[in-house]
């Protein structure tokens, strides 16, 4: 094995951590600095800690060379520098609890990782930390179809969890772009969403049990799939969105859902942004939208441009709207066409089409799923924020009026989840303008879109999490009093601030 | 007004209190005895604190008199005498911030209380606490047709909501036997659940948004109503289901929903209690079922015999499913029907009926929901206890089963939420046993009982909470180790512990 070997990039990481870091780890518990110098400075661990770490997981499941480093240390954000002391992947809850207990002895910070597809840096390790893998947690067990709940170690793959639903006839629904590699445990512990949302909700609607090592070294066996259980406070719920920072998720009692039947898509050009929510009204009050997303029409050019798909239909709209629903009957079709009578009556709807296959279905469904990919060559800034469904017209115009008085040459693209209120704001890169100065602009529109996300009493993270990204904004969405009473409760569950530490707030 | 006139009740009462009172009141906090003489044994408030009192709600809003303190001091488990040291009636957040600041002034225990409908005793006054009774927070404001979403005071009536969503052609779908009394703020601190939980979910998956009022006298405002919003620990999960033990609900943002259309009720007897669980297996998996409810022969024979309702058919059978769903089209029917039949053909279900109109679908309900009223007289032990749907057959045997061995002449009645593995126990009282005999040998088989949910992994408390009558047993579903938690983060909230002291826990 290579366990005993060093990173070569942590040694030349070493002078590069910046100078913060120390005073950054102290603010949380001034009297007791627990980062040992080999942790937070990026020093390699040592023989003996190695020993002991290999002692609970074995020699093969310690990694500590440069490679491991740079898969297992960061996430999808690629904006920070991995540098993990070592990478260990346990195979059991009990490893996992062995290993906090040793990081409580030795005064290491942990940080626990996924699928590692997090959008905040949320599962960074870029200080030396610990980081736990919990790839090698990935057994599924207990299935019970009466109870529609099976359990799965924490590093059960989403996609894995969607296809053994699908065997056994049920659905598990939350679904996002990264299904294929990110991890129900940090799933969990980032409360995804995704383009489900509308009807099934987040993550948290489907973590029936949880079991979770503390930064206590505690293991917690919370819920046990209970549908109802009013027994205290449902202690569930903070490791839920919690980023790793309360303790690990190690297994989860997840559930199921009847499949949907007979989706069909359709997608609307829309005369303005107030319309799509007129549209929204109207459809949700008499069908259960599976999907709501929208677009722009730069968005949509983009798309085209880029791939083989056709554009939906000639008329052009400045916005589209793609709704998802079930053809539960063969009612259902007539009356998404009434409504979408009514829709082009009032002027909302210009022109739509609808699915009439599933290939037309998937295709359809690309226009809106293509964009991130699309967009990538442009290095486009991003945000994922949320204001009131009923706000977003207003806000979006706010946001394009600041920008484009600032930066008339960058190019705005919009899509997102509009029916929750959730829209992805991306900024392209113009050609000409070099990435440093780019991304100098773009920290300065930050600033101005937080604060307008504030005045509109929105969300600086709406489904992405805060991790290392956001947390210097975390104080545009909640006030100085939620933030001090999430820290006291940082304390209840690690009180020595082993856990994931700099993440979501100092 | 009758503000300075002091309850008799409190007097005689005042020798009443239990020894283990101040005891109790100190565990928590030993280094600081919170309440003063004069709030925990029951004493009058004096007349400088009820001038305290009224310069913040106005002289009519402060209730001494003894009527009052029967009136807002108890809920409706009638077992705790009421004793508030006074009651007030604030109208607006304001105020209840002001009564808050002015009891951590003057070390004062508080009781929030609702419609006091409570099942646990969680809203009881039984310790000369200063009662704050939310009643006269009872407007709505700021109702949005596309978030679907309405501000609510804490003290708006549960009807009064569901009201107002049908007038807006949208729907409240928690809804339970207490709906025309019962408070959003009372729902919300206990996560009320009801009736329709398997298609709605409880009162926590309803509540956009909440302003609460903490032990430390700040005031939150959580999450502002928004669908998304990954921004930190979502603080307002641990005030739903709280009781009153972190702080006073004082506002909420409800979320409404599409209103249920044609709704169809089927009843079928069923062959025993694991035929129940093929049953909702069978339709769970192809129809989205608003309800599914059971009750035993016992229970029906107590019905019929009691009023003026019909057996549903003829066939014994000796425990029948109460199946709820909506005609979404003229196929549902067809396909419940088609379902009904494999039902019959694998044994499973021996007769059936199905309404036809709402009259017939209103008393197949009535079936169902005239239990309890019907066996009140018989004076039954009651319990709220929940496992995993599909132990719940195995479970009840095995209650049964401790049950009859002990006290053979006891007659068991069952009925429940069992779609949700929550099932309500009675016990009717033998006419010839006197009350407080029958109490005794109840609380024996309470013990029994829970030791049964414990081995089961189930909850003492599926949807009720845990208030004073259930804190005992919190460790039978709660670890150790949670249970500490739990009161770590009560400190966090409420430091002095002056919120709802000796509720769920001591």
């Amino acid at each position: 094995m290579g366990a005993k070997g060093a990173y070569d990039t942590i040694r030349t990481l070493k002078n590069a951590v910046p100078a913060g870091l120390l005073s950054l780890c102290n603010s949380a518990h001034k009297s007791q600095p627990y980062f040992r110098e080999r942790n937070i400075m990026g020093l390699e661990f040592d023989e003996h800690l190695i020993a002991k770490l290999a002692a609970i997981v074995g020699d093969e499941q310690v990694r500590t060379d440069s490679q491991s480093a740079a898969i297992y240390g960061i996430d999808w954000t690629r904006v920070y520098q991995p540098a993990p002391g070592a990478v260990v992947l346990p195979k059991t809850v009990e490893q996992v609890q062995a290993l906090v207990q040793l990081a409580i002895a030795e005064n290491l910070a942990i940080v626990a990782s996924g699928g590692r597809t997090g959008l905040s840096g949320g599962a960074v390790a870029a200080r030396g930390e610990l980081l736990i893998a919990l790839d090698n947690l990935n057994g599924m067990r207990d299935f019970n179809a009466i109870d529609r709940t099976v359990v799965c170690g924490a590093g059960v793959i989403t996609e894995q969890l969607q296809n053994f639903a699908e065997q056994e006839g049920l659905f598990y629904p939350v679904d996002f772009a990264s299904s294929g590699s990110s991890q129900i445990g940090g799933n969990i512990s980032t409360n995804a969403g995704g383009i489900k949302v509308i009807r099934y909700g987040m993550t948290r609607d489907w973590v029936a049990g949880l079991k979770v090592v503390t930064g206590n070294g505690q293991l917690l066996d919370l819920n046990k799939g209970l549908k109802k259980n009013n027994a205290g406070y449902d202690l569930r719920q903070l490791f839920i969105g919690g980023e790793g920072t309360l303790g690990i998720v190690v297994e989860a009692t997840m559930q199921l859902c009847r499949p949907p039947v007979d989706l069909s898509v359709l997608v609307l050009g829309v005369s303005d942004m107030s319309a799509i929510m007129d549209v929204l009204n109207t459809y949700q009050n008499k069908l259960d939208l599976t999907a709501f997303e929208f677009f722009s029409e730069r968005a949509l050019q983009k798309v085209i441009a880029h791939g083989d798909l056709n554009r939906p239909f000639e008329t052009p709209a400045e916005y589209y709207a793609l709704l998802e629903f079930e053809q539960i009957s063969a009612d259902t079709e007539e009356l998404a066409m009434t409504l979408f009578e009514h829709c082009v009556e009032q002027g909302w709807v210009v022109d739509g089409v609808v699915s009439q296959s599933t290939a037309q279905l998937k295709n359809l469904w690309r226009l809106r799923e293509d964009i991130s990919e699309t967009i990538s060559r442009w290095m486009p800034y991003k945000n994922d924020i949320s204001v009131l469904p009923s706000r977003v017209p207003d806000f979006l115009l706010n946001v394009e009026s600041v920008v484009n008085q600032q930066y008339p040459d960058f190019e705005i693209i919009w899509f997102g989840h509009i029916g929750d209120g959730n829209v992805h704001l991306n900024i392209l890169k113009p050609d000409d303008l070099a990435m440093d100065e780019f991304q100098q602009r773009c920290d300065v529109v930050s600033k101005q879109v937080f604060a307008i996300v504030e005045a509109y009493d929105g969300s600086v993270s709406a489904e992405h999490g805060v991790g290392l990204l956001k947390k210097d904004y975390l104080s545009y969405t909640r006030s100085k009093e939620e933030i001090d009473l999430m820290k006291q409760i940082k304390t209840v569950f690690d009180p020595r601030g082993i856990m994931n530490p700099g993440k979501i707030f100092d």
